[in-house]
């Protein structure tokens, strides 16, 4: 058993920016010498979220819509009149959806469906620079 | 410390088919040579998800009613415009609420609450069979 | 490798009451003789939930917000019509946020974000003495 620390480097647009990370968290199970274990993902930000979906445009519209509708960006928001970064949606959005994600792996290989993807969502409302926490455990 | 991998194998009649998997994930820990660890259950599937609830009726319900309102499987998806199979509602709400769950054991007992169940949610729209991933580390 | 388990206690108020709960999980971290790992954070009860978010009071007031609005605690549950104690909001908001969260440390240091704090939400409807279960897996 060992523990295997590594990080996933993404550049994003912000407002929702969706990206598909599953072939980056793949590689760096197969470059670990493990077999099977765990790899946990974990988002170092309060305003960033993962979760799976099947990364097709019209999923990830729909996703975007759904967040749009439950936490909309236009309505008045504490931290903003607090701190005046206009990011208060950011902020409950990534709460809600959660910043760790934890999947186990089989011979080498992810456990995710056929249509499932991994997929990073920078709700921020600027552009920023990410470095995922990827860690795995396992055998 | 080991890791050990097993499955569920599940039957669902799809649309929000809520099922307590509670007592199949605790023989497993219990069939295990481990006495404390992890427990990590994984969905390798998009349109269903794990959470925990007490699994009585109205509980169901009412979370069943949650998703029926804030991801209304009635109105347009642009998932099924494209792809036309009618479960865009079904990609949303695995999205939401999330593919993963790991929960710890302790003497070979799970650390749920009295009241709190593992639940698999399939929010597929129609019947589905299913195989769940559930790895244990441990010691 | 080694599995060190603990807990953190907690009194709250109930009705979604979030508590900062960081610098107790990272004492625990530092207390243990493990230097990289996750630590696997649970809530054993049906009517709390984990997340992570900016601990300041406009992001949590905006949080407790976007749940009174989801999850109306003034209209009808069929938890409460079945048991009558009041409590079918909670239920179903905690079910949603989820019981679980997964941290990797790394060099005896969680890999948290600047601005991001572990709360624990107690959804319930009165004040309630809580024990959280926090397991620290590995190096």
């Amino acid at each position: 058993m060992s523990v295997i620390s590594g990080s996933i480097k993404l550049s994003t647009r912000g407002d929702a920016d969706i990206q598909d990370i599953t072939r980056e968290v793949a590689r760096l199970v197969l470059n670990s010498d493990l077999t099977d274990g765990i790899v946990t993902l974990f988002c170092p930000s309060a305003t960033s979220a993962l979760t799976t979906i099947e990364y097709e445009s019209g999923c990830l519209s729909d996703l975007r819509r759904l967040f749009d509708e439950v936490v909309d960006p236009n309505r008045n928001f504490d931290h903003n009149a607090r701190w005046g970064d206009g990011n208060g949606h950011s902020h409950v959005r990534a709460a809600l959806l959660g910043p760790s994600l934890t999947i186990p792996f089989i011979q080498e290989t992810l456990t995710l469906g056929t249509w499932q993807q991994i997929i990073f969502i920078d709700f921020d409302n600027r552009s920023r620079r990410r470095e995922l926490v990827v860690q795995l455990i396992g055998d």
